[in-house]
This record gives C-alpha cells, sequence and structure tokens, in this order.
C-alpha cells in the first residue's frame, strides 16, 4: 500500500503526463494541416470550408507560423466554456448537451461532498487513531490513517460516518432529483419547439399479420384505415433489400474509381488513364479508363434501377413491418401508445425513432424469436460477465511459445533469442486480453443487436448497460476481492447474504490507494489522450498521403467521430461509483475524482463543440438510465458500509443505516414515477398543442408529400443522392464559399428529411392510399423510368460540368 | 410419522367427518325455511320468490314432508353438474365461471401427473429400499418407502426422478398455456359480446390539477374539449359526501323503524303504536310512533336535499378526481391508455371500474401520497408476514390468568376453579392465535385499501397476494422447517444462498404425511364444511326470529356473501403449491389433492349456482395471478428438488435441473407477454369494432343520457331509491309475482346504470358541457326541488298504498 508521498509522486507523473498530452494537443491542434483532425464539426456545420491560415505562404497551408499562438497553449478551455448551452443543443444537438449534465451532476454532488467528508471525516479518522499505534506491526499506508481504517471497532466515532452517510446520499439524491427535473424539462421543451420532423407524425408497426390473399401494404391500409380514420394518412413498406445494397456498394466503388481516373487525367491532361479489366487490374484487356468506368455505371445504374423496382414490387421482400404516418402528432402519439389488436403479439406499435437512428437489419425479427433471443443474450451476458476469464485463458493457452512454433516453426530461430522469448512470454497473455477487452464493447453491440432492438440509441443504450455489469463485476468488485470473476460468484454462492457486504466492505478501504491510481492513470491521463484524438490523427494523415485521390475522399477522410455513449457513459458510472462508495469510507479519494470530473468536463465540452458529430438524435434517453446507476451506486454504497461497519462491530450504529436503502429506493421508485414517462411517451397534450399551433401557422400544409418517403429504406435514397450530387455539385461548391447558411439548411434536410431533387416529389410519393395494388405499381414504374431518364440528362450535363469545376478546385488547393 | 395405516385410518375419520356434514347439507338444504340460505341467488335473479314447498299444508311451508327426497341425499352433485360454463356466465357473472376453472385446470394438471408419478416413480423408489433395512434403527414410515427418501444417495434412479420433474413441467407448462389461453380468449369474447355498459366508456381521472380560479368540472371540461375534441362527451364530478352519507345512514333506521311501527299498527290494529322520543326511547315525550317517524322522515329528507345541494354546490368538497365519458369505445380506450399531461403525476387516467366495484374512499388519494404509503405498506406486510408471532406472543401474554386477574378481579373465583384454569391456559393463547389468523384477511384488505387502489377488485386481488406471502412463508416454510418464520429469516440470512434450498429440500419428503393430514382436514372437510353454511344459517335464523320486521328486513336478512377469492384463492394457491412440489418427492401426495380439487371444484359449482352473488364482475382480472403462482410453485419445486437432491449426493444429476428454471421462467414472459395485455387493456381493434356496430344497429342513441350519472357516489343513488322504492314498490311487488324476468332486468339495470324513476331523467342529467357554473347550479336546484315536490306526492301516495300492500302480504306469509 501506497503512502501519501508515493500517491503524491503517482499524481505528479500523472499529471505531467496529462500536461505532455496537452502540449502536443496545444501545438498540433494550430496547424493547418491538422484543422480537419481536431476541428471537422465546423466543416460540417458548414462555418469552415478550407483550413484557418495564418499566413499566405505555402509553408502556412500546412505549418503554423504564427508563434504568438504557440503560448496560448490551453486558451482552448475558455474557447470550450463560451458557448452556451442552447447553442450546444443547437449545434451539437440534444445529447451532447445532456451529456455534459452527467459531468456537472458529478461536480455537484462531490464538491460539497467533499469540503464534508474532508471537513469531518478526515479529523474524526485521524484523531482515532488505532493504526497509528499499530504502525510497526501492520504494513498501513498514510491514506489508511486518514481512512474508516484508523477507527477503533465498536467506536461511537461511527455515528459520524452514518451521519456523513445520511448527509451524502440526502445531497445526492437531491442533486439527482433537480438534474432530473432540469433533464425532463429541457427534453419536452426541445420536443415542443422542434421543426417538424417525420418521426412526431410516424409510428413504428412490427408484427403486421400475414393475411392470405392481402399484401402487406393493403393489410395495412384497411386495419388503419379502419382503426384510426380520423387521423391515419399513409404508411411506408419495409422492403428486403440485402441484394440492392450489395449493388449500392459496388456502384460506389465504381465511382470513386471513375472520379480517381478523371482527377489523374486533369493532372497529366497529355496522358490518357489506362486500366486493365481482369482481376484487381493485373491482366486483361487494356481499356481507356474513363470511357471504361463511365460504360460501367451506365450498366449498373440500369440494373440497379431494374433490382429496385423488383424489389420494392415484390410482395415476398416486403417484411411484416411498416412505418405509419399520421395527420397530427396526437394520432401518432394515440396510436404509439396504445395496444391495437386483442392478439397483443401481432400490431405492435412504438413512436417510431428518427429515420437515422434506425437500425434497418432487426426490423423483421417476429415476435417469438424476440423472447428466445433476449433469453439467450441474457445467459450469454451472464456468462460473459463471470466467466470472462475462460475464453481468454483457453487463447492465452494456445497462444504460448509452444503454440507459436507449432502454427508457424520458421519462426523458431526467432523465438529462441532469448530476449524475443521472455518479450513475448511476458506479452502474448497480455495482449490476448488487451484485445478483448478492446473490442469488448463491439461484441457487445452486436450482442444487443442479436436482441432484436430496431433503434440504434437503443442498441447503445442496452450495450451500455452489459459494459456497467461487466465493469462492475470486473473492474469493482474484480479490484476489491482478489480473483476472478467466477472465483467471486462461486464464493458469494456460498456464503451467506448477510456475509457478502461484510467480505466486500472490509476490503474496501485498503484498495482506495489502488482505485486513486486508477482514476488518475484511466481518467485523467484517459482523458488527455481523449483530446488528442492520436488514432484520428494518425489515419487522417495516412489516408490523406496514400488514399486521398479526390476532394471528396477528403471529406470521408476527415472522420469526427461521435461521442461513442456505450462506452463513455458506462465508464462514468463507474467514477460515480467509487466515488459514493468512497465517499465516507476515504474521503481524500474525493478530490481526485472532482479533478477528473471537471477536467474530463472541459475536454468534451470542447470535444462536442469542434470534434464529434452524432450520428442520431434520441433527445437524451439515456438519462434514466443515467440516474437509475447514480441510485444504484448510492445502494452499493450503503450496503458496503453497513457491511464495514458490521465487521468493526460498530453493533449500536449499524442498524441506523437500514433505513436508508429503504428510503433511497423509494426515492427512485418516486423518480421513476414522475420523470421517466417523459423519456418513454409522447404526451398528448403537448402533441395537440404543437398540432394546433402548427395548423394556425400554416394551414395549407400538405403533410402527405413530406411524410411519403422519410422512411424509405437508407440505401435507396444513397442511390438518389448518388445521382443528385453529381448534377448538382458544380453549383453546391460555389454555394458553400457564399453563402454557409444555405449549406447548413442543406445538411440537416439531407439528414433528417432526405427530399430527392429530380423531378417533382409527388413523383415517388406513391399513392399510398390507393386501395388497389396495380395503380401503386404503376405509380413506381413511372417514377422509376422518370429516373433513368434524369440520370441519362444529368450524366451528360455531369461530364460537361466535371472538367472545368475540377480543375478550378485542384487549381485552389495544390497551387 | 404416519405409517400407511395410520393415514389410512386419518383418511377414514375425515371422509366420515365429510360425509356427515353432506348428510347434514342434504337434509336442511331441501327444507322450505331454509331455502333463503341454500338458494338465495336464486332469490336474487328473479327465479324464485318464495320457498318451493313440496306439501301446501302450514308444516309443509317450514319442514320438508317429501320423504323420498331424503334419500337421494348427493343429488345436488349432477345437479351441480348440468348448467354450461356459458349458463354459468349469464347466471353468475364471468368471474365465477373463470374460479371454477382454476378447479378444473388442478385437476387437469395433476390426473396425469399421479399417474406418471405413482406409475414410475413408486416402483423405482419402493425397489430402491435404503429405508427397508435401516427399517430398526430409523424410525420410517411406510409412506417414506414410497418416497424419495427411499432411493439411496449417489444413486443413478435418480435420473428416473429427474426426467419425471421434466415432463411434469412441460405437462404443467401446456396446461397453463392452453387455460391462459382460454381464459383470455374467454373474456376477449365477454368483453365483445357485453351489452353497453357505462365503463366502456369512461375513464377515471386522477389528479386533476388544481387551477387557481377554475373550478374542477371546468378544468376537466376544459382539458378534455382541448385534447380529446373528437370523442370527449361529459364528466361525472366526485364530491367528498362523507356528512351526506351520514345522513342517507340515519334516515334508513328512521325507515325500518317507521315500517316496524306500521307493520305492528297492521297486526294490531286496534291499538296505535306509542314510543319515546328520547335514548333509546327509554325516556321522552311519549307520542304516535307512526307520525312521529313519518315527521322525522319528511324533516330528514328536506335537510338530506339541502346538504345533498350543499356537497354538489361547494367546490370545496370536490375532488380532484373525476369519470369522464367518451361517445364511443374508442375515444374511452385511447384515453385510458396514452399519457395526458406532460407532468406523468396530473391527468392520471386508466379504464374505469365499474360503478359497483369502485371504492369510492381512495379517490381522493394524491399521487405522492401513493408512493409512501405503498412503501410503508410494503414494509408492513413484510414485518406481518416474518414477524407475526411478535404481536401474538405479546397477546398471549397479556391473555393469560395473571392478565386476566388484573383486568377483571371479580372473575377471580372462576378462574380459580381448576377445571376453569387448565382450560383457560390451553385455551387463551390459541385463541389468540386463532382470532389472528380469522382477522389476517381482513387485516391484509385493510392494509390493501391504505395503499390506495381505487377498485374492490384490485383491493381484493392485493390483499390475494399478501395472503399468499403469509402462507407461503408461514404454512408451507413453516410447516417444513421447524420455528417461526422470524427464527426461520434469521437463519437463511444467515446461509449461503446456495444451502437454504438444500436444509427445506433435505425437510420435504419428512412432512408429507403431515400435508396429507392436512389436505384431509382443511381441504376435505373445509369444503365439506364450506357447503353447509353454518354460519349464513344460523345468522339468517337468528335474524328471522328476532330481527325481521318487514318483508324488506326479510330481504336483508339473506345473506347470498360471495366467493371471497381474496381468501379462497390464496388457500387454492397452496394446494397447487403442494401437489406440485411433492409429485416427484412423495407422489402418494397426489390422489390426496385430486380429490381435494374434484370435490372442491363440485361444491362451488353448486355454490355458484345456488348460493354466492358476486358483488362485482372483473372480468377474470385474477387469472394472470393464479398464472404467474402456479409458475412461482413450479419454481420453487424445482429449486427444492435441486437441494434434495444435492443433499444425496447426486451430483452427476443435479446439474441438469439448473436448465429447467430457465426454461419454466421464459415460459412465464413469454405467456405475460402474450396474454397478459388481455387483462390490463382493450384493444383498439376490438372498441372500434363494437362501436361500429352499435352505430349500426342504434344509429340515434342519446349517450349522454346514459352515462350522465352513472358514476355518481352510490349514495347519492340510495337516496334516489329510497323515494323511488317507497312510491314503485307496490306495483313492483305484484310484477315480481307474475313476470319474473321483468324482475330480472329491473334488477341489473339498478346495479350497473341506475336510472332514477321520479321525473324525466334529463333533469339531472345536470348540464355538464355548459361552460359557465351558474348554469350548472342552476340546472341543480331544479332537479332538488323536483325531488322535494317528488316526495311529498309520493309519500302521500304511499300512505294509501302502504296500508292495502302490507296487509295483503301479511296474508299471504302468515295465514
Amino acid at each position: 500500500m501506497a503512502t501519501l508521498q508515493d500517491i503524491g509522486v503517482s499524481a505528479l507523473i500523472n499529471l505531467f503526463g496529462a500536461f505532455l498530452f496537452l502540449i502536443a494537443f496545444a501545438v498540433l491542434r494550430i496547424q493547418p494541416i491538422n484543422d480537419r483532425v481536431y476541428f471537422p464539426k465546423w466543416y460540417l456545420t458548414g462555418d469552415r470550408s478550407s483550413p484557418r491560415r495564418t499566413d499566405g505562404t505555402i509553408v502556412g497551408k500546412f505549418v503554423n507560423l504564427n508563434f504568438k499562438t504557440y503560448f496560448t497553449f490551453l486558451n482552448w478551455m475558455p474557447q470550450a466554456m463560451k458557448m452556451s448551452e442552447s447553442e450546444i443543443i443547437r449545434h451539437a444537438g440534444f445529447d451532447s448537451a445532456i451529456f455534459l449534465r452527467i459531468y456537472t451532476l458529478g461536480l455537484r454532488i462531490f464538491a460539497p461532498a467533499m469540503v464534508l467528508a474532508l471537513g469531518v471525516l478526515v479529523p474524526v479518522n485521524v484523531s482515532s487513531g488505532t493504526l497509528f499505534f499499530l504502525k510497526k506491526e501492520l504494513v498501513v499506508s498514510n491514506i489508511d490513517k486518514l481512512s474508516i481504517s484508523n477507527v477503533q471497532p465498536k467506536s461511537s466515532k461511527f455515528f459520524f460516518h452514518i451521519g456523513v452517510e445520511y448527509l451524502f446520499t440526502f445531497w445526492a439524491c437531491f442533486m439527482l432529483y433537480r438534474e432530473y427535473n432540469n433533464v425532463a424539462n429541457m427534453r419536452l421543451h426541445y420536443l415542443a419547439t422542434q421543426r417538424r420532423r417525420p418521426e412526431q407524425f410516424t409510428v413504428v408497426v412490427r408484427n403486421v399479420p400475414d393475411i392470405p390473399g392481402h399484401s402487406v401494404p393493403d393489410t395495412v391500409d384497411q386495419f388503419f384505415k379502419t382503426n384510426h380514420p380520423e387521423h391515419y394518412l399513409c404508411h411506408q413498406a419495409v422492403y428486403n433489400a440485402n441484394k440492392y445494397a450489395k449493388l449500392v456498394k459496388q456502384r460506389e466503388k465504381l465511382q470513386r474509381w471513375f472520379d480517381y481516373y478523371v482527377l489523374k487525367y486533369q493532372r497529366n491532361s497529355h496522358k490518357k488513364p489506362f486500366c486493365r479489366t481482369g482481376f484487381l487490374g493485373l491482366w486483361g484487356q487494356m481499356v481507356d479508363s474513363i470511357e471504361y468506368y463511365k460504360q460501367q455505371i451506365k450498366e449498373f445504374d440500369h440494373s440497379m434501377s431494374l433490382e429496385r423496382q423488383k424489389v420494392l414490387k415484390d410482395s415476398k421482400l416486403m417484411l411484416p413491418v411498416t412505418f405509419v404516418s399520421f395527420d397530427s402528432r396526437w394520432g401518432a402519439a394515440v396510436c404509439a401508445q396504445t395496444q391495437q389488436s386483442k392478439n397483443p403479439t401481432l400490431w405492435l406499435t412504438s413512436s417510431a425513432p428518427e429515420p437515422r437512428d434506425i437500425y434497418w437489419e432487426n426490423l423483421a425479427i417476429p415476435f417469438i424469436s424476440l423472447t428466445i433471443r433476449k433469453l439467450v443474450i441474457g445467459v450469454s451476458v451472464f456468462f460473459l460477465v463471470f466467466f470472462y476469464m475462460i475464453p481468454i485463458a483457453f487463447v492465452q493457452s494456445l497462444a504460448n511459445l509452444e503454440g507459436l512454433e507449432r502454427v508457424a516453426p520458421f519462426l523458431r530461430p526467432v523465438i529462441r533469442l532469448d530476449f524475443i522469448k521472455s518479450f513475448l512470454q511476458g506479452f502474448l497473455p497480455g495482449l490476448a486480453l488487451k484485445i478483448f477487452l478492446w473490442i469488448l464493447p463491439t461484441v457487445l453491440l452486436i450482442m444487443s443487436k442479436i436482441e432484436g432492438y430496431i433503434a440504434l440509441s437503443t442498441l447503445e443504450r442496452r450495450a451500455a448497460a452489459k459494459y456497467y455489469y461487466f465493469m462492475l463485476v470486473n473492474v469493482f468488485l474484480g479490484s476489491i476481492i482478489a480473483g476472478t470473476a467466477f472465483e467471486q460468484l462461486d464464493s458469494f454462492l456460498h456464503q451467506s447474504p448477510t456475509q457478502i457486504p461484510r467480505t466486500i466492505g472490509v476490503s474496501i478501504p485498503m484498495k482506495a490507494t489502488f482505485f486513486i491510481t486508477f482514476i488518475m492513470v484511466d481518467g485523467w491521463a484517459g482523458i488527455a489522450g481523449e483530446i488528442l484524438r492520436i488514432k484520428p490523427l494518425v489515419i487522417f494523415h495516412l489516408k490523406n498521403m496514400f488514399l486521398v485521390k479526390t476532394e471528396q475522399d477528403r471529406e470521408r477522410a476527415m472522420d469526427p467521430g461521435f461521442v461513442d455513449f456505450k462506452e463513455t457513459i458506462p465508464s462514468l458510472q463507474l467514477y460515480f461509483l467509487l466515488g459514493i462508495v468512497y465517499a465516507v469510507v476515504t474521503p481524500i479519494l474525493l478530490p481526485f475524482i472532482l479533478v477528473f470530473f471537471a477536467f474530463a468536463y472541459l475536454v468534451y465540452r470542447h470535444q462536442i463543440i469542434n470534434v464529434y458529430n452524432q450520428q442520431y438524435e434520441s433527445c437524451g434517453a439515456f438519462w434514466p438510465h443515467v440516474h437509475g446507476r447514480i441510485i444504484a451506486s448510492l445502494l452499493i454504497s450503503q450496503l458496503l458500509l453497513m457491511g464495514l461497519l458490521a465487521s468493526k462491530e460498530a453493533a449500536d450504529s449499524t442498524p441506523l443505516l437500514i433505513i436508508l436503502p429503504i428510503l433511497t429506493l423509494s426515492f427512485h421508485k418516486y423518480c421513476k414515477h414522475r420523470f421517466e414517462p417523459a423519456f418513454r411517451q409522447y404526451p398528448l397534450e403537448d402533441a395537440m398543442a404543437k398540432d394546433k399551433a402548427e395548423k394556425e401557422t400554416e394551414p395549407e400544409l400538405n403533410m402527405k408529400a413530406d411524410l411519403a418517403d422519410a422512411y424509405l429504406h437508407p440505401i435507396f435514397h444513397s442511390f438518389e443522392k448518388e445521382v443528385e450530387s453529381s448534377s448538382s455539385s458544380s453549383e453546391e461548391e460555389k454555394h458553400q464559399e457564399e453563402t454557409p447558411e444555405v449549406r447548413v439548411d442543406k445538411h440537416e434536410t439531407q439528414s433528417s428529411t432526405p427530399v430527392t431533387e429530380l423531378g417533382s416529389p409527388s413523383h415517388h410519393h406513391y399513392a399510398y392510399n390507393s386501395t388497389s395494388p396495380s395503380h401503386y405499381t404503376t405509380a413506381y414504374e413511372q417514377s422509376s423510368s422518370h429516373y433513368a431518364t434524369a440520370y441519362e440528362q444529368s450524366s451528360s450535363q455531369y461530364e460537361y460540368n466535371y472538367e472545368t469545376q475540377r480543375y478550378e478546385e485542384h487549381e485552389y488547393r495544390y497551387n
């Protein structure tokens, strides 16, 4: 166990490490060449289209030559604090703003708790001094002198600890209540002030029954016309588009090659690019690349439009899922919240997630399979959490030196070298564990996908829950009690329920120094690493050097990433747990937690403003989980404190603690009743108010046109976008330079309600309400033939525009 | 421990006891004088208005003189089986029919299980014979030779037991699934074919917010007009009518005295009855009783109409609860299932229970208090279940001889008698326990009332749940493990979780004989006592002798009672638990269970057809609980079998059982998803279908008139009924004799949609939809002044009719 001095040294080292990261960040971020790594969000919002330059020279385009800026290396901090919360909501979305509130909640809970604990408990602990006298016999650190370990058994001083635990719990609950209230109100306000969006009017219906002789659209149409006659508007069938998705991918590849060769030709206009048609371009006939790919794309577009037609027409490829739209928010809210059919496994309705939040692959899972899937995954998660060492041990046993020699005998001379041997022996087993922990979030996400949730946001929340269990058992309990989780489970099964908190409680104060070190290494240094974005930085520059062929590729190489809620939130919850458990036991841990929360808040605020671009908007749907797990941490801390006090034979005072978990649980129940519905359901009052307000401002609204294909599989949109982008790219590029605002609107429209710009929208807003299926098909054929023509036109125009456009751009960038 | 012979003897004794009960029942039921005790249901349905007579003589009116009927003493059994299920539903309600299905479910589960267990396990157990050889050392009964105890530890024969447990679980789940499916379909069908009833159109809204300057009706009206504009019809406010209820009670008393004196006068028409006005009629002024009570009633009616007016006008007496009616079932279903307000603690909507199912006192409980109440009751139930011996021991310590002497010193000489002393010493402590167990269901019901549920059916279900927990811990576990529940809890807390099933499992086979005796005493004899109805029989005859003054009183003295679900269903579930646990362990218990189920089925079928009159109709809402607790029993049996086998060191076979609880739980989850919504929510599809069908048959329906005061507090109806009955009793009595069908309709109308018959209904269908409160009040004053006049008229008419009517009746009965 470390003394205070050791921890001081460790803190200094970690602070120095974090400081180095920050210096590196300060230098790297002001280089224009890194601009797309550290400020991608501004490119995406359209506020910036090329790196800021301090100098007009060529070198100034890549390196920052204004040396003054190097000395203000922390000025990103005040910059990060400048933006107000409402601006963050507008700029980065509601989820990001709410995510930041987790950190401020941590600060608000732990700052007064630290003052209280350090002010009251540390003097009490120090003055008690059992360990002080036993020093020579026991190996006891200075830290333990400040912790509850220092208090003599049966001491009446434990009343102080219990009192502080009560105060701390009340304070934490008060802050939790205030925050839940704020977040719930903010969410309702956000929903109320949101612009018209398709998800407000749409309900996803699963398990549409298969009525023989009726197609899915007919069944749906009839059902909703009967049961929601006043508000039903139209619906969007969901297609099994796997084959089509493959074609779209291939076409994109062709398009990239085409762009590449055109670019190559422009750089070397005297030499026409040629390529071979065979495998990987290694053999086969020599052809003119540009002509070849143009031809290929044309053929592809034809076969794609055929396939597209086939998918949309073939009723066998239609899944028993549909997006039903209503003419009012009220109608959609009613349909989402009610039970439709007398068979509760049919016609399952729920509010539709926003289009970009949908995980299309899971839409077709039938009801009975969902129960089985959840059971299987539940059992798997249990085994993963408690027995995760078994597969790793297995891999480790394979990945030892003998195994390596067997698999790759030619490596034998190398492996036999002493240096390499010892390195491998130390390294391989650890590597297996590292790889496992690294892929764990992905594995958990895949498990959640198997469970069959249809929204990405739900999937991430489920994965986060699993990750939290894993960390709770393996990081928290696993560090406190030596041995694997499986061994713990086994020993818990053979202990009495009252013994378990005692066993854990006793070890808790002894592990304080370990967790302080953990907070510094994983928390402080980890966050400093987060702001440096080493991985995206390296990947961006590698891509820039080797892969970027066109400006579009550069756009693609710019990877803003997103706050990975499924990993970040559980980690954060672990810090909450540590703070809450140690607040009373070893209060000296609290300052470290506070520094972590403050630093992480600044860093994530900066990252959210400048870097990350969230994939979807769940309107803070993760808050109930954040709240619930902090409550769970409170309960764990109370239980462990009870166990700890019981082991200290503080029989007078321990029973006082029994009321606390009951109060905490009731508080949780109350909050659940009071606030959770705001995150689950759309209240009719709000829906009606918004409907009315809209009707007054826009009485002549053609809702149907807006909603018709908002929920078309994105794969169908991507084809349209492809066509569209090629036809309109020339104008768009210019727009970007002149009026950034226009670009913003454009972008948002594309991601939320993609409107195709080819022809009038009415052309592919299929006549859903028509009762005859033939009409339906006809409308489709018209629209797709229209596409074909439109594409022909646009691509010839494209060729014409292309040369001048790309050329100008090329000049602009590299001259 | 008993041998097979002992059990045989015990069975014979119990069979003989049950036989005696049945003989007594057979004799008593055919006496005309007991007709209202054993066949009250037929009086209530109107099929019978006077006892069946076999003989025209005066004696024949009281005693059955047809001696042939005495010899067919079991002929109630085939009679009970005659009625089909659909007839039972029509005759006794849906709840009763579903209640009977619990017994048939028991028969269906246990009959094949018995064949299997007796056919397979008993030979296996007998052939194993450990105990057979150890006979001399161990005190082992013959029953144990047939049980699992007889199998040697580590024997591979346990595979048979595990196999049978698997088969039995699968069979039980299959039957449970089928039955749940049947019941859910029957319920939906019943709801779909039900006549128009107010609860189909009504939603109960709790926590109406208090908006300053607006009265509750205004707020409600505005809210629902805004948020449910298309379907909102009207609403019924709820008043705090405690004072008025008191007046109603007093008036009823006066009315009874009035009736009594009138009757007296008729019997002795030459002597006018007089009475004193003072306390208990012991002193004070002598007055003409008839005149005096007539005057009193008149004054009372005046002050009642004033009070009534006051209650209905005073906005302070209006509770923040209201019954909101819609013009369609669809509208009501939508409102009940959706969230109304952005504050989820306001405007809480749920489907209204039927009017006679409402527990009015709980309607005013605010939301925050509900959480606290549930918490307090939850904790209390926990203590009641585990520490119920403490208050009893306390009472017992008071109720010993010394305590009695202290409290009542004058009893000392009596108590000092040896005989009395020993009797009291043996009797008093037991009495305290008996009284406690006797009042327990009532206590549990009161606890449920404190929890704040607003429907009687819910209250009973909650009380049943608590009773089940009590019996599970104190009867089942308490019998298996010696010691009080508290001692068990203490020992469980100090045992490891894997040790608990082992501890219980080991004792299980040893307690088989106890439970067999329990089944015979509590089950067989208890059920035979049930059919005899000793308590109602005695009370009816006592009332008949001393209290019955008028024919109306005789009607009142006839107490059909009702199936007390809150006591019967948990007891039944205990039998299921016993059967399921012992099916594999001691299969010889199964025949006893089967006899119980068969016999109880017959008895309850008879009682439901001839006696009981349910207070309300919950449409089988208790079935999910029945299903859930049978599943819980399966889980308990699996766990205990695992513990038992572990203690038998059957290490090869025990792990095979681990899968079974997981499968059972998933089955339960699936059933919950699949069937439970049918018991919770009214599907929109059904609502719409029923609305449409009704609109076609009755296009010009005045819904508002039907619904206007269906949900008026019954206290207000009772006043109207009082008035009504006095005015229309003369015609009604005759109707009863001539056309029983008319009477049926009349009765049903009264209990479900009470329609007042004074004046046209429109008079007190207050103008709810008017926006000005003044209009509201005026309508009221009109209606109540109307009442006053109507009453005057009716009571004078009443006097006129009374003499002839009562006189005729008197003649008819007693001459």
